[in-house]
This record gives structure tokens, C-alpha cells and sequence, in this order.
């Protein structure tokens, strides 16, 4: 990629604006039965046009084989190095909820779980206790160890924060979570050797936690996952000379793009809400990161005919954001959840950019395999900016 | 890109040929009316012979979203890597004129310019007058500032060379040039600490051009930018053992293959005198870097016609190069010049290699929806002289 240091020296603001669509784990697998991924399943004319009128490619956001998990994907996309920006579970799912992390914090996500008498895992997510139940769960959670503070935060249902406030802690910690049921959690080690008080730390708070869950079934115990420290990364603004704006209907989105320095903007729940929210506040920014979440969880649901339907949902709003004439638009995903797998995958990402200015290539429709003809290649997520920032004319010429 | 040490340690001095042909700001967008760019426009059957004999590809100069200017576009096709190479402006006019440079001197392109009474700059170029009349004003500013010798060169029209020669001069200082009208000239600010000195002796030049200027309108004052040293680049003699020429008709371009240690032969101002150069010494190099320039000039004039036209042009003399068969010939551009935008551009540009032993693909034409179907991808400029060298058995297997 290239260096940010470059696309920095060559950012200029203009009045010109920018519209990045993610659709989370938007590629997929075809289906055996018709050959046709979600993408290409889904009736999407404007999509279609815009993929038509503009260039379209794959674009992969950490690299061959690699599946990204949401953290890098999205870095990737706002054109950060995705390996060099390491960006835990636990910092973003606190950013997201607005939790005023502080520079030495170490922070985990922790989720609700239900252990047998034995303390072997039954279900991962505590039957996704509501929030209100986690919220009052919480604070019983907290206490001090060795003059570590530790505190939580509610998310989302079974998820909540956890913080590790004091001196000297590390991130340096491995998940307790197993990754699946019908084992037990996993003792809290020590990835590097500076890790080992706040590992110890851990391994005490989590013997806290069974004691004052041990009559909170099915919340009886916690598995905690992504220790990590706030990362100091530069600001989307000062890189690209940007006033950028995030809408997503999901808090960990929010949190990411909080961390890049956007503007988090209020909206409901839809994306018909979240298009109203960027028509509401179209005039105060010019670059606006629009997520949609519900494609990747029918994705991971392996729900392929609901992963077509929210799709087209996305697809039937879209005249609303192609209204307001954006003069760059991308269409993209920060990953591909294919329902075939349950999960995110490696596959690289039907991407589209709209523009003026864009050499447009022989793709009539927006899916894999046009994309795969299409102007742009197989090509790194980290271009998507500096190619965003080019089509609108937001990049000076490099050298003399 | 595969480091230089690596092609250097490969490269093998044999009789076969390359030539080069830089169409200069080759690539381009499609006119609205036809959805044709320039190239697909003209009618070109020898590149679209060649193009269907050989390998094609859209190479990047610089990167995705890079509009690349002169200097970093030529350094990646000879093989160099554009971001580690900085060739400043300064430099590039100073070696075109074969000014002969002296290690520590600190350059910049001069424009002559016009201001009025207040000292707003009515026109950047000054009428672009003409370069005897620069000639004629050149050394009224020549003059010595803190014993710090300062030398002019007239280049073409209101362009010249300005050198500042002494003990410790820094190239760290900003342009003073604005970029447009209807500003003052930007004082000259030193960029790090250790340029301070070099920023004052610039400040009191600039007030010197000011006062032995006052009565020239419309030259009146002078602007400063690209403030540079020369680059100590390794030789493409060196690095390919090819003995290496340029045939070029505008100053700049021969500047730029002298700095990187090719011969410059002299040769006429049209495409036609460039071939016949390269037949006269057609037996004393084995490779050779042949510029046009015209189709450029008229991509940044916005003049569509006139870019279709001169592509023509190098189209029906280009048989007399084909006819010295040399062993691999590559047509390409630095960058894409599209009438549409007026400017360099960041579109990648059309690329073809010839030889007997490049894998042809289905690129049966020379453009750019063509060049995107052809066998080389999108592909980095910086592989083109790998690629023409393997095509030359030039380069010898890498490992046991």
C-alpha cells in the first residue's frame, strides 16, 4: 500500500464529497443449486447501474487467504494498514459504547456464559440474556485486585466491557474463550513475558466472577476475549483533510470509526434510517461511512435466502443516497461472509466506485464475477481510499 | 517491486535490443459522446498489431489514486522505485539543459511571472514570454547573497533554472509559487531546522529579482518551487548491464534519462527525426528510451482531437521502428493524460510488450478496455524493465 504519509502530502479539501457503503460481509458463495452467489442471487438494479457506470473490481482487505475479522476489515477500508493498526475486540467494543477509555487501560470483551457443575461451557452466550439482564449482572462484576480497578460496561444482550484500570498492565493476554461449547474455559496466560501480573490478574478476577454468578444461571460465568489497549492512530481527518461522518446502526461500528477520528452520527435502527440520518446532515461533511450490518449476520447465520433479502433491501433504498449526487461513491464490504460458511471468509469483496472521473470497465452488474472483469482488478482495500480520494479530485499530483 | 540488487545480480550484457516508446500521457477516459478514449479512438493498426502479437497490461507508475508527475512516471518505467527516488523539479530543468551541477548546489525551476502594484500575481507565466526574452533577463539576477553564489539558465518561454552554490545549502524549502492568481507569492519557509539558512538566502534573492525586475513587465517578479539536489542514482548501465539511449525532443525527458546515466542523442522536434536517430544508432546501444511528448500536451490542453491525432501519428511512422526488429519493443505512457481532466491523472495506462517470447493474450487492439483484458494485468511500472530484460534473455534464473 501506499504510504499514508504520502496520501497525507497530497490530500487538498475540496467541496467535493465522498459516500463509502459498507455491506458487511457482503461476498458470498455461490448456492450448488443455481451457481449463484448472494450477490448475484439478489435482484439489485441500482446497484447494477451504478456498478455499470462506474468501475468495479475485488478487493481484498488484508490479503490472500487471510479472513479478516471486523477490526481490519474496516481499518483496511478507511486505508489504514491492516496489519500494522491492531486494533483488539475489547477497545473496540468499549469505543462503541462510548466508554471513556483511558491510556493504560487494558480492556477485554466479555460475554455471559452458562457453565455445567463441572464448569464445562453449555452455551457461549448464556441464552443471549437480554441487556437490561447484563446491565444489572455488571456491576457485581467489579472489584479491585492487587490495586488493579476493574470495571465493566453493558453492550449488547450477553455482551459486556471489562477494564483493567492501573499500572503496569499489559495486553499480552490470551481469550479464556474456547471457542466452543462442551469444554471449559481456558485458563488466562501469558502471551509475552510482561504479561504475566496482568495474566494473574485476570485469572483472579475470573475466579471472582464464578463466585458472584455462581446463582445467576444461566449467567454463571464469563469468557473474555481481544485484550487490548487503545491504539493511537492518526485521524482520518488530518490524513485526508476530510470532515468525515460515520452512520451504523451497531455500536462496534461506531466504535471504529470513532477511533479513525469520524464524527458519530445518531440514527435508528434501518437503513432507511441511516440514509435519512446522511440526507439530515449531507451539507456538514464530505465523506460519510454508511455500515449496514445485516448481511453479515444472515451471512454468519448461513441464512443465504435472508442474506439475499437484506441485499435487496439495501439495494431498493439506494436511489435516496445515489439522489444526493455524491461525486464519489463506493459499494463495498470489509469482508465476505458467504452463508455456505457461517462466517466471515478470506474471499475478496465485490467493490464499486461511481465517479465522474473513473475509467469505466465492461461491468453491467454489481457480483463476483463482474467484478472479477472489472476496471479495478483484484486489488488491496487499502486503494479504496486514495482511489476514493482521486476520483474526487482530493489528490494533488505526486513529484515533480 | 523486486529490489534493483536483485535484477543487478540477474543482469547479463547479450546482443539482443529494447526499445522503449513513452507515449507521454497515453492513457485517457472516454469522450461521453462515444464512450471511446483517445487510444481507442485513434486508428492505430501497427500498436494493434503489435498489441496482438504481444502481451498487454495497465501498468501503475506510483500506485492506486497516484496521479504521478514526470519525474516519478519515467523513474518507475526505467525500473526505479518512484516514492524512494525524489527528483525534484529544480534538478529535472537543470540537467534537460545540460546545466552542469555541482553536488551540494540547491536548484529550482524559475518561473518569470507578473505582479501589480500591490504585489498580487496577475499571471503566473507572465504572457509567457518568450526565450530569448528570458534569455535577455536571466542574468540581471544573477548576484551573490552571503557569499552564496546564485546562477540562472534560461529553459523555454518564462522557464528557467535557478542555482544557489555554496557551503551548506538545504533543498528543504517550500515553493513560492501559490499556484494560482490573484495571491502574493508565498514567502520561502524552510521545511526542517537545518534549511533556515538557505529559506533567508532565498528571501533576499527574491527581493533582489524584485527590484531588478520593477521595470520589466510583464516580467516583474519571479516564483520558485521544486528546491532540489541532484539525486545520486545507481546507472542503468550499471544495474542492467545495458548500454542505454535517449531520444527525446523536449529537455526535460533527456534530464531524466541522463540522471539515471543514459546517453543522450541529439535528434529533431518530431516523432519522425526520433526514428530516424534511432536507426542511425540503432547499432551502438541495446536499449533505447524514445519520448513523445505531443500527445501529453495536448491531453493537458484538453484538446481530445489533437491527443487522438498524435497518437495517429506515432501509429503510421511506427513501422520504421518495427522494422529494425528489435528483440523486445514497449509502448506505454508515465501516466495517463485525459483531455477530460486536463492533467496528469491516476488511471493506470496502457502497456504492450513485444518479443518472440512474451505469452500472448486475447488483446487483439492497443487501448485501454483491451489492455484490461491482456496477459499483464494491472501491474506496477516498475516491473516493465524486469519484464522487457527477461524478454531480451537478459536476465539470468534467480536461485539454485
Amino acid at each position: 500500500m501506499i504510504n499514508q504519509e504520502i496520501i497525507k502530502s497530497l490530500a487538498r479539501q475540496t467541496p467535493s464529497k465522498i459516500v463509502m457503503l459498507v455491506i458487511d460481509g457482503l461476498g458470498g458463495l455461490p448456492r450448488p443449486e443455481t451457481g449463484k452467489t448472494e450477490l448475484e442471487t439478489a435482484h439489485t438494479p441500482n446497484l447494477d447501474k451504478l456498478a455499470a457506470e462506474g468501475i468495479c473490481g475485488l478487493s481484498e482487505p488484508v490479503g490472500p487467504g487471510i479472513t479478516p475479522g471486523s477490526a481490519p476489515g474496516h481499518t483496511a477500508l478507511f486505508g489504514y494498514d491492516p496489519i500494522a493498526v491492531n486494533i483488539g475486540r475489547g477497545v473496540l467494543e468499549a469505543v462503541g459504547i462510548d466508554f471513556p477509555i483511558e491510556p493504560d487501560d487494558v480492556l477485554a470483551r466479555g460475554n455471559f456464559c452458562t457453565v455445567d457443575n463441572k464448569g464445562i461451557i453449555t452455551d457461549r452466550r448464556a441464552g443471549r440474556i437480554g441487556t437490561d439482564k447484563s446491565a444489572a449482572l455488571c456491576p457485581l462484576l467489579e472489584t479491585k485486585i492487587d490495586g488493579i480497578q476493574v470495571l465493566t460496561a453493558p453492550v449488547r444482550e450477553h455482551r459486556f466491557v471489562i477494564v483493567f484500570r492501573g499500572p503496569g498492565l499489559s495486553p499480552e493476554v490470551a481469550e479464556t474463550d474456547p471457542g466452543q461449547e462442551g469444554l471449559l474455559p481456558v485458563e488466562a496466560k501469558a502471551i509475552s513475558a510482561g504479561a504475566v501480573k496482568t495474566a494473574n490478574t485476570v485469572k483472579r478476577f475470573i475466579e471472582h466472577a464464578g463466585k458472584v454468578l455462581a446463582d445467576k444461571h444461566p449467567a454463571n460465568m464469563v469468557l473474555l476475549r481481544g485484550f487490548s489497549k487503545k491504539p493511537d492512530l492518526p485521524k482520518m481527518g488530518d490524513i485526508y483533510k476530510l470532515k468525515p461522518a460515520a452512520i451504523a446502526t451497531y455500536p462496534m461500528y461506531r466504535g471504529l470509526a470513532r477511533l479513525v477520528g469520524m464524527d458519530i452520527l445518531s440514527t435508528g435502527t434501518t437503513f432507511a434510517d441511516e440514509l435519512k440520518t446522511l440526507k439530515e446532515h449531507y451539507n456538514d461533511y464530505d465523506f460519510f461511512f454508511v455500515h449496514v450490518k445485516k448481511t453479515d449476520a444472515a451471512g454468519e447465520d448461513g441464512d443465504f435466502d435472508r442474506k439475499v433479502k437484506a441485499i435487496e433491501e439495501v439495494d431498493s433504498a439506494l436511489p435516496e443516497l445515489i439522489n444526493l449526487k455524491p461525486d464519489v461513491i463506493v459499494v463495498t464490504g470489509d469482508h465476505s461472509s458467504p452463508a455456505m460458511l457461517k462466517a466471515h471468509s478470506w474471499h475478496p469483496v465485490p467493490t464499486l466506485l461511481y465517479s465522474s472521473y473513473c475509467r469505466p470497465d465492461k461491468a453491467t452488474e454489481f457480483s463476483e464475477s463482474a467484478c472479477l472483469q472489472g476496471g479495478l482488478g483484484i486489488f488491496p482495500a487499502t486503494s479504496i481510499m486514495p482511489l476514493a480520494m482521486a476520483n474526487a479530485l482530493k489528490l494533488s499530483k505526486y513529484g515533480a
